[in-house]
C-alpha cells in the first residue's frame, strides 16, 4: 500500500521517472532539462536517477522507447489487409494523444539545436518499433504475397503517417474513424495496387 | 538612389514592412509582435504604419498572402500531368524555404494561443491561391477528363503536402528531386489512378 513502505519497486521508480520525464519535458522545455527536475518530480533522490542514467537526455530516451506502441498484423493471414492499416492509423492516433508524443514533438521541432538526440528518437523508439505506423502491416502482407514488395518503397511506407500528420497539423485535432478509413482506402490501397 | 530622396514609394514601404513582419515574427515570436518592433525595424514611423494597419497580426497577413505562391497547370491541355505535379511540389519546396514559410510554420505551431490567426491563415491565405499544392493542377486534368472528379478527396487532395512535409520532418532537410518524383510516381498518381 502507498505510504506503508519506505522503499518503491524497482519498477514502480522507473515508471515514476519515465512519468516525471515526459511531464518535465512538456513544462520546461528541452533546453531546461535537468537531473535535478526530473528527482524532484519523481519524488526520488537524485543520486538514485543517476544510478541508473547519466543524463537527462538518457531518462527522456527510456521513457519515449517504454511508451511507444508496436503495431503487429492480426495474427493469421485474414486477408484483412484494410482493417489492419486502419488498426495501424488507430494506434498512431492514440499514440499521439499521450503526453509521451508531445514529448517527442517538442524533441522534434528544436531537432536543430538537439540533433543527436532527434537522430536517437528514429534510431532507438521508431525503427525498432516497425520504423512507420502502417509499416509492420504492409510488409507482413508482402510476404504473404497479397502485396507486391517492390512498391514498398519509403514514400508509400509513409503515406499514412503522412496524412495523420498532416491532418492534424490542418484541423488542430486527431482525425476520426472516418478520415482513417479514407486514408487507407483513397491513398495506401492505390500505392500499393488495391484499388477499391 | 537610396538616401537622395526623403521618401520611400508606397510600393517600397510596404514591402519593407513586409520584410519586416516576417523577420520580426521569427526572431521574437507571434507573443512580442508589436507595432514599435515592425515599425523600427521596417525603419518607418508608427503612425504610418497605422495608417494602413490596425493590428501587427493584419501586416503578418498581408504579408503572408502576398509571397505565398499560386501553383498553376500548364497552359494547354498537353496532358503533362505528372510534369505538373512535380512542378507543384517543386513550387511548394521553394516556398518552405522563405522566411515566410518559417514564420507560417511559427503560428501554426502555436494555433492554441492563437486560432483566429491560424483560422486566416488558411482562409485567406492558402485557400485562395489553389488550397493546396497540387490541387490546382489535380483538379485541371479533373477538368480536361484525364481524372475521374470523383477521386479527387480531401485526402487525395492532400497526399503531396503531406508527404513532402513528412520527409522535411523526418530528414531535417527539404526534399529533393528524386523524392518529389517519387511522391508524385507512387503516391500522388496511383491514387488519381494514373499508375506507373
Amino acid at each position: 500500500m502507498p505510504g506503508t513502505r519506505g522503499r518503491r519497486s524497482d519498477a514502480e521508480v522507473v515508471a515514476a521517472v519515465h512519468t516525471a520525464v515526459v511531464e518535465e519535458v512538456i513544462d520546461v522545455g528541452m533546453g531546461k532539462l535537468t537531473m535535478d527536475g526530473i528527482a524532484q518530480r519523481a519524488g526520488i533522490a537524485k543520486t538514485s536517477l543517476y544510478r541508473r542514467w547519466d543524463t537527462p537526455q538518457a531518462i527522456l530516451l527510456d521513457a519515449l522507447e517504454a511508451e511507444f506502441p508496436q503495431e503487429s498484423p492480426t495474427a493469421a493471414p485474414t486477408g484483412e489487409l484494410r482493417g489492419d492499416l486502419v488498426e495501424a492509423l488507430r494506434l498512431m492516433v492514440t499514440w499521439l494523444a499521450t503526453p509521451t508524443a508531445r514529448a517527442t514533438g517538442a524533441i522534434l521541432a528544436e531537432r536543430e539545436r538537439y540533433p543527436e538526440l532527434a537522430e536517437s528518437i528514429y534510431t532507438r523508439v521508431f525503427e525498432p518499433k516497425g520504423g512507420r505506423f502502417t509499416g509492420t502491416v504492409l510488409r507482413h502482407y508482402a510476404d504473404t504475397g497479397d502485396i507486391d514488395p517492390a512498391l514498398l518503397t519509403p514514400v508509400v511506407l509513409d503515406i499514412g503517417e503522412a496524412l495523420v500528420l498532416k491532418c492534424s497539423l490542418d484541423s488542430g485535432a486527431l482525425p476520426g474513424e472516418q478520415t482513417l478509413t479514407d486514408i487507407v482506402d483513397q491513398a495506401i490501397l492505390p500505392a500499393v495496387g488495391h484499388r477499391r
